[in-house]
């Protein structure tokens, strides 16, 4: 680079675009080919950047980090296999409709005929998990493809926008800062989608919203229960939210369950279905002899309004279609803190520790698997706060989303809820929360096996598990020890053994600022 | 199934061919997708399964067991975004030339179109790191597909080849047991590359043979000993080996250095380079102003044998062309085990300690990056031992290659070395190692920082780190507790702060069964 270049290098370009784009938050795992990257980021202000120690704990971070900042992060990764490390929590992050900015390093394009020893094709790798993949060809388009980055990844719902910058593109001249679009708006809700609706939830059918994406906000929530009150209708929710607001002064809904069985009975007498930023409900694996498509035969579906859409407005003219914008919405809950209980650890016992003892505005990451499946009702009379469900289902989004999310929200509690099982895959966050002082508990439910994979197993209909099988589910032999993984990685670690231990680890975690982990074992 | 089904479903036909054809050890990682393959393994004899709590291990413990093994391990992944997390090690193995028969879940066939939140594009995240990918289109093909897929990973050098197997084609009934092919026979030397090779080291010009693959064990390094001692030729070995056989008896060659400049260097006066299972060097990375071809210029490049041909039998025909078979091999150590050094911690005291210490016909599996580079001298006097490198460059691939290793030869002692910033990537295949009770020592060099690419900022031109890029490439802050996170895995570990204490540490845990690991502190 020329030092008197007037916008610096290729890298200098981009880290700058994404400043002036409001993209201020960069989630890294760089390498070589990153340097001059890495570099650009020491020259100019605005960038905060979090290091992690392995790639999925950088993308589960942007995941984390868009659902609550509502605007998307961006990722730095060392070439194809470090790409590759990112890859699951990006599949996650695409299926929640997050936005993420991912900056992939490429060898100098000369360099290529080489085929050097990380030599891969990135653009093929990114693309599964990708909306848009894009490499830069020269330094001087770095900073017009870098807005174009921002631009994908900021369409509602948050897409994932792959940059390939090869190195040559980062340490050769620049051009100028570029602006990204304004992202695009929502699509309104269409009149004849709202009386569709309403005719549907007033035909004299059992009819159930089904709510998801942002229409799982308190607004929208409040404006379904005022439609709910109107017209007697349930208020059901995807099984995976990107972002459920909850808890006191909130309207509620019934989670629809992972495992068919109740999943199909709670559907059974739904025969209208109106969905609003929600898919019609399906089994999460096929299991012989049951159905993929959860809704009753006959059920009639009807859609107010897509993922992407401008749900809340939908909600709105809905609710004015059927005159019930003053009233009183159904399902609000109340506070209800319960008393500390005690005894033994149970699925119950832990949920009341927790909404006994969740701070307002807590943030809670669930990827708690067997364990959380049964908290949502007594959640739902906690303090108010936001619950972030893994969404595409690959284990090991939990740690590094509680991460990003501390990042979105400093002032707030963030509360992850961990099966010891997918704890395991991307453990290496708990340093990273370590390095940024980040305000987060961590509770791993040490049940020391794959449960979800032991009732999996049967229901699949391949038998009970033997020794071998037995062997591929299970976490004992040994025991993890998360009190000296938490201290591994410079966190504080506890192990509660009861309920009473429970809460006071917990009490004692969320009076002292900084990330703590409690093993909770059952 | 039909219980009365004379094969079993299309899982058992699988693990039956698997197993008839010698691929008898399974590294898994199971989900929903996969528990008829779990069940499987229960029903029938022969397989040995090996769980990974984290996909990476499984895929590179794949490639550590190829390297030792010479044969291929199956892996079991789970549907796309566990093979994703695979990528970055089968990446690794692609480029060692190491044989994997993965088998990865796919929900039903006919739930695919409910797009579930697993749902990916499994064939293109395959597609990158692998050589051949199918997937199996009805029960009654898979043990014939599995064959194939065998028959595909042993191909010399090996190949990663990826069968996917939705579900409905594991729990329906399958077909007979089905035959993998001979593996084929590697290339047979050609006369004239003979005797092209020979011209070349006997034109008077400095000659070098550069060797890779598997022209670096035992015996072909003992030929190219005679003709290097009958041709005055030096032996060098690519930087990065799949295998290379060395120590007390063996014929040492000189690696090319990982920097340009020294490898530059060594190669300057190289007029003519005969290669032997190895490609003309190149540059890890391209770096502004220099090379990324590292022969000097008007070097003559010579193929005796690629990668996949018959090494040995070239070298042997080479030797016979030149009157060698009964020359002297130069270049042959003799045991030197140094006196264990004392006081402060440097890379030379490491490998004096490792060479006085290491036991005969041990497998050090090295991923120490910066610290280990200079241990080639000290360790070509230890007793023999294989020494394995990660090829493909993507970091987090010496625990579990040694995790790989130690079940390929369970009767020999492992020792990974480990830079603390690449062990991090993949910490979870201690605990495998803790459960299947394998010998391997780590030793994890922590010099709490990517040591690398601090000097790689500066080799890019990218100037000194300021604040920013220091906190990208530092470990500290805080330091990781590796005593903590190997006793968190249920690994036995120790603290070394001098060459003294590391003597202590890795004697004592040479005398004990099982892993263990030793931090040194640096």
């Amino acid at each position: 680079m020329n030092p008197e270049s007037r916008n610096g290098n290729g890298a200098d370009s981009l880290v700058k675009t994404l400043v002036a784009n409001g993209v201020d938050v960069c989630f890294t795992n760089p390498g070589t080919s990153e340097m001059h990257f890495v570099s650009a980021l020491d020259r100019i202000d605005g960038m905060r950047c979090v290091l992690g120690l392995f790639e999925g704990v950088v993308a589960g971070a942007a995941d984390g980090y868009y659902r609550i900042a509502d605007k998307p992060a961006s990722t730095l990764l060392h070439l194809g296999p470090g790409l590759a490390n990112g890859l699951a929590n990006l599949h996650n992050a695409k299926k929640a409709g997050s936005g993420i900015v991912n900056i992939v390093g490429e060898h100098a394009s000369y360099h290529l005929e080489c085929n050097a020893p990380l030599t891969t094709d990135i653009e093929a790798i990114a693309t599964p998990m990708s909306h848009w993949v894009r490499t830069s060809h020269s330094a001087a388009d770095v900073a017009r493809d870098g807005a174009a980055a921002i631009t994908e990844a900021r369409q509602p719902p948050g897409r994932i926008a792959t940059l390939v910058l090869p190195a040559d593109t980062a340490w050769n001249d620049g051009a100028a800062v570029a602006q990204a679009e304004a992202p695009a708006a929502r699509r309104a809700p269409e009149t004849a989608s709202v009386a569709d609706a309403a005719r549907a939830l007033t035909r004299g059918h059992p009819a159930a919203l089904l709510l998801g994406d942002i229409a799982v906000r308190e607004e929208a929530l409040l404006l379904a229960g005022r439609i709910a009150a109107k017209t007697g209708c349930r208020i059901l929710s995807e099984y995976a939210l990107a972002r459920l607001q909850r808890g006191a002064g909130r309207v509620t809904t019934e989670r629809i369950p992972y495992a068919v069985d109740p999943a199909l009975a709670m559907l059974k007498d739904v025969g209208e279905l109106v969905l609003v930023g929600a898919r019609v409900p399906v089994a999460f694996f096929a299991y012989p002899g049951k159905p993929g498509v959860l809704t009753a035969p006959g059920c009639q579906v009807t859609t107010l309004a897509a993922s992407g859409d401008e749900q809340l407005a939908a909600l709105q003219a809905l609710a004015e279609h059927l005159g019930a914008t003053s009233t009183r919405p159904a399902h609000l809950a109340r506070l209800d803190r319960p008393g500390l209980p005690s005894g033994a650890i149970t699925p119950e016992g832990i949920a009341a520790v927790l909404a006994a003892l969740l701070p307002e505005h807590a943030i809670v990451v669930d990827e708690s698997i067997t364990t959380g499946r049964g908290f949502n009702p007594a959640m739902s009379a906690a303090a108010p706060h936001d619950w972030l469900n893994i969404v595409g289902g690959s284990i090991g989004w939990g740690l590094p989303a509680a991460t990003g999310a501390a990042i979105a929200a400093p002032e707030r509690t963030v509360i992850a809820l961990e099966g010891d099982g997918s704890a395991m895959y991307t453990l290496q966050a708990l340093w990273t929360m370590a390095r940024e002082s980040l305000n987060v508990k961590v509770l791993v439910f040490a049940n020391r096996r794959y449960r979800i994979l032991q009732g999996e197993l049967a229901n699949v209909g391949a038998g009970t598990p033997g020794r071998k099988a037995d062997d591929m589910l299970s976490l004992d032999r040994p025991a993890l020890d998360w009190v000296s993984l938490a201290r591994g990685h410079g966190v504080d670690g506890q192990r509660a053994d009861d309920l009473d231990g429970l809460a006071k680890c917990l009490s004692r975690a969320l009076a002292a600022p900084g990330p703590s982990l409690i093993e909770v074992v059952i």
